[in-house]
């Protein structure tokens, strides 16, 4: 089985790669090959193959249909806030480059007599409303309020197309905001989701920009990307070709501030309630802290999962040594 | 005010190409420039600037940028049949030559420093999923069951992108299908509708191959030019600006194949219950024969109109001496 990975320097795709590269396997198929493609890669394990380039680039395309991939998770994007400020440059990537790697690897398979590759992509809970409906389900209409989740959902729509075709097999996963990013400035009004993690980890103190009742959807980055390398193997319904049916939100944890601050004063043993200053901005609190219920059913139905408890999901978003424990291993 | 019509030698671009020609104004505003394209235009009225060739072609893209247009009639499409069995043209035509044009208009006027073109696009029923569901409503989520829908339904979501961003003012209706379409075999299977009348305006037998009880949505193609010039001046409402909230499903007649023949009859003096033979065939009558009722208020309140009664269907379908008497002057 031949894989591809694009995004594959950013967040998530970093971990997914890690992961893929670790298990050696996709369900019960072992990979012959793993590419990793992304405008910047540093150094990878030795094994991966590296595609270093923009996907827009005509060269970078080639080199994508050379590879002739099985499965694409496909993760490269512009994000949200970088879309809103340069909505060309998210045509160019989030739209134009998405739709071209659709219609390269449905090509390619044609053209060898392979089956549809299958397209694991990474879209977005941005396709729904702001605020989010509540409660939010797989087949609550989207009306995406930026143009990040509109490019996103346009891409669905396609993918869903290719899908019903038969000549892709597309699954969209709609990502929440996932957890903990690095403690690098990102300008991600969000940051403060992953910061949170890191001070309280650090036995510092935090100025939070929501409230304690704020309650926001929680997913690790590797639980993120064990739910990506799933939805490669999960089996929908074959009743449905349209976008709706080839999407599916996550499971989450839905937790307020205080819970989360709670976990993680008991996993690391630090006094949250000193350490942690409410000062709710109202902007903040209405986009990052007003997160309804999540009717995940559909996604559950199909072996998606959320972290499990608080803790879990502290542990995977932060401890590096989990993976060495063989959490990984536990989840085929 | 300069105008631009694509797909103007089409069925529906022709007649809403005479339609401006004759009026030479949009609302009360002049028109300075009409101009047509299409792959084919064949022979226009004087003082309408023709681009022949096809959008998807770098130079017709050109000579679109130069015309500089204030509206533009977004209607040239690869049909739903032809869309389903080669969808490489609709990706070409019906999604990424749609998507450049649209890039196109908005940064033309931004460099030009003009306010956002205008951009009515001739979207589609075909965005629902199939059967249609009960009632059909503007916000009924689109779930397109072919590839021509799909296609659709990825433009309209980025028009109202591009529209909320204030880079154009989208407006995507959604057609229905529309009469008469000339006599000439099309190898369209809805063709029936438009042969009924045909038929029975001549006199002659007709074999239906829907019962005579199957419900169908009935727009004729002026109307439907009509709507088009409409939904250039039509204010919606400012919220909201989303997909969802600038597409509007058309006012309708929703009639059964007797009611239809009925009014044919009275209108022409035949006899439709000699003259038609009714012999349904399932798959047609799953098709174009099962129109649930259409919620279309929110169109309505915009003042989008449909043909108003059954004989004004007929007439405005099949006269074509109704443009002489003055008719569409009586809406503006």
């Amino acid at each position: 089985m031949r894989v591809l990975v694009t995004g594959a320097g950013g967040f998530i795709g970093a971990i997914l790669l890690r992961l893929l590269h670790a298990r050696q396997r996709i369900g019960n198929r072992p990979i012959a090959l793993l590419a990793a493609c992304d405008q910047r890669l540093g150094e990878l394990p030795a094994g991966i193959a590296a595609i270093e380039g923009d996907l827009g680039e005509a060269q970078v395309m080639e080199r994508v249909a050379a590879l002739a991939p099985d499965v694409c998770f496909h993760l490269a994007a512009v994000p949200g806030g970088a879309a809103e400020a340069d909505p060309a440059l998210s045509r160019r990537v989030n739209l134009h480059a998405s739709l071209d790697l659709f219609e390269t690897l449905a090509n390619g398979a044609a053209r060898r007599g392979a089956g549809p590759p299958v397209v694991v992509y990474a879209s977005t809970i941005a396709v729904y409303g702001h605020p989010l409906p509540d409660p939010v389900r797989t087949d609550t209409p989207a009306r995406p309020p930026m143009t990040y989740g509109a490019h996103k959902l346009a891409c669905e729509i396609v993918l869903a197309d290719f899908t019903r075709r038969g000549l892709l097999d597309g699954r969209s996963l709609r990502l929440p905001g996932i957890v903990a990013r690095p403690r690098a400035p990102s300008g991600l009004v969000s940051a403060f989701m992953s910061d949170v993690m890191h001070a309280l980890k650090a036995g510092e103190p935090f100025t939070c920009p929501v409230g304690p009742s704020a309650t926001a959807w929680w997913m690790s980055a590797r639980r993120c990307a064990q739910n990506l390398v799933h939805a490669a193997v999960m089996v929908p319904a074959a009743s449905g070709a349209d976008a709706a049916s080839r999407a599916w939100v996550l499971p989450v944890l839905r937790l307020s501030m205080e819970e989360l601050v709670g976990t993680l004063s008991s996993v690391y043993g630090v006094d949250g309630r000193q350490l942690v200053r409410y000062t709710p901005q109202p902007a903040v609190e209405a986009v990052f802290g007003r997160y309804p219920p999540l009717d995940d059913r559909a996604a559950r139905a199909l072996g998606l999962r959320d972290d499990g408890t608080p803790s879990a999901l502290v542990q995977r978003a932060l401890d590096a040594g989990f993976e060495a424990a063989g959490e990984d291993d536990a989840w085929r």
